[in-house]
């Protein structure tokens, strides 16, 4: 920070969710960007392990009043809702932590946010809401629940004149990525040599990095300071690089100067497999930095 | 029960919220009408003094399992959905049981459902979704939790093949209602001569009684019966004598034989009053049978 800028207090920003792969890439690009930043989060093992520059953690272990405490101790400007129950297949058992996770925990943020006059909230949803078109229609249960929690905020923001936009994601990939996904299995092959059973491999993708990602937060965080801003505000975060399966494939395999041992139309395609992505519209001033050649190179070199 | 008829198995009805003012006068009418009556409802001393003719209790303190086996054990033909927790206006304590029973507890029961290849539905939806117009917009968090359920419930009917109506709910009212709301008022003022203080009194009402109620809940179970019926579907349930509150006072004095002490204005509105009501579409083949002239007659002579 500049000297000029340091007589200003930084913006305060109120994180959920900061221990997953996109949480915590933001929680450094918040700090580098200035912003002072606060965490809300269970408290376990990693509660105790966050980044030095974070300056408050505060627990949730499900109590309305927790979150309101929270909201009041940190006084955010900005609040990045991220933390969320991903499923893309649920069992029984799984309802009650995906309403807890994805509908009530939002709900009780909305209220602290309403409570205290906290102003501006970047929310977190999924391009699997919009199963095949522009509607409404959800991929599984998860994408059900995110929906319905929109509706909650759409309430929110229609009585308090909070501001807020909502982030459809997309797939998103990069450095340390601790989640078992599709990119996970590709880079272990790449280094085993073991074949892969993959399905007919002609859906589409759009995989954005996370740098990428986390910089349409702070985008968003921008947008926000506009009080004409319309609200809620949708908008999907593409990497522009939509392509097959079968491509991401081919794009991997140049990244990393050798052959992958994939055998296409091995599995069957899941049940609702989304073979055609969603098109939803574009945040104003943000646009995807990295391409998939330049992110797949990174991790490969990485490995 | 005619012999001929006897001689068939009696369609089996589940029912949540069998012990609030509506649901309690659907198990009469879906027992006169020849069901087979079952009903899921919290262990308490109601549970114990359900009609004799309820074929099946079935407990619940919160477990999805508990609602799995509800719907295993009853084997319904059709569920009747009318369990919520209604709140004008809420507070921070009263957000986890909000989206307890009108999140949670509906999704439970969908995935129940689902497990058990159960296919009918009957909602409970509220005109409250639809503020000042045709689109979604809620009154107050309540409906935005009813919104949010119809979200995952458009989800299960997408995937599952499962038929449901929401029928949308305007006000109700009848014998035997103990819910302490505007109609009670006035009817204690009849009996008292205390005068009452009101605000302007120019919203709309559309009181509709609980007996037109329970017969469109009926007849969405006859039209779901059909299996190319569309689904999800929302029918508003209008007791098509909308009115504003002055004049439905005028309509329970001529009933009553007498005037009330009403002073209007006294009070200011309600935030986020409803004025204008929502016109949504009419169900099929219902129509209400009860002029509010006659219910309210009724409800004088029961005082």
């Amino acid at each position: 920070m500049s000297e000029a800028q340091s007589s200003v207090a930084p913006p305060r920003a109120l994180v959920t969710g900061s221990t997953g792969f996109i949480g915590s890439h933001l929680l450094r690009h918040l700090h580098e960007a200035g912003w002072e930043v606060h965490v809300v989060m269970r408290p376990n093992a990693e509660a105790a392990a966050q980044p030095s520059y974070v300056a408050g953690v505060h627990p949730y272990t499900g109590a309305t009043s927790q979150i309101i405490e929270a909201v009041e101790r940190s006084k955010p400007d900005t609040v990045f809702h991220l933390a969320s129950l991903f499923l893309a297949a649920h069992t029984p058992g799984q309802i009650l932590p995906l309403v807890e996770a994805n509908v009530l925990l939002g709900t009780q943020l909305l209220e602290a946010m309403m409570l205290s006059g906290t102003k501006m909230l970047v929310n977190t949803g999924t391009s699997w809401q919009y199963f095949h078109g522009e509607q409404y229609r959800p991929v599984n249960l998860y994408a059900a629940t995110k929906q319905a929690f929109d509706d909650i905020l759409a309430y929110y923001a229609d009585t308090t004149g909070m501001r807020a936009i909502t982030l459809a994601l997309f797939d998103s990939y990069g450095p340390g990525d601790p989640r078992k996904k599709l990119l996970r299995l590709l880079l272990d092959s790449l280094r085993t040599g073991e074949t892969l059973l993959m399905s007919g491999g002609e859906q589409q993708l759009d995989l954005v990095h996370v740098d990428d990602i986390c910089s349409a937060f702070l985008r968003a965080a921008t947008l926000l300071k506009n009080p004409e801003l319309p609200s809620p505000l949708t908008y999907a975060v593409s990497g522009g690089e939509r392509m097959s399966l079968q491509d991401v494939v081919k794009v991997l395999e140049r990244a990393a100067g050798k052959s992958l041992g994939v055998k296409w139309g091995a599995r069957p395609y899941r049940q609702r497999e989304v073979m055609d992505l969603w098109k939803g519209p574009a945040m104003p001033g943000w646009k995807p930095q990295t391409t998939l050649a330049q992110g797949f190179r990174a991790l490969v070199e990485q490995e």
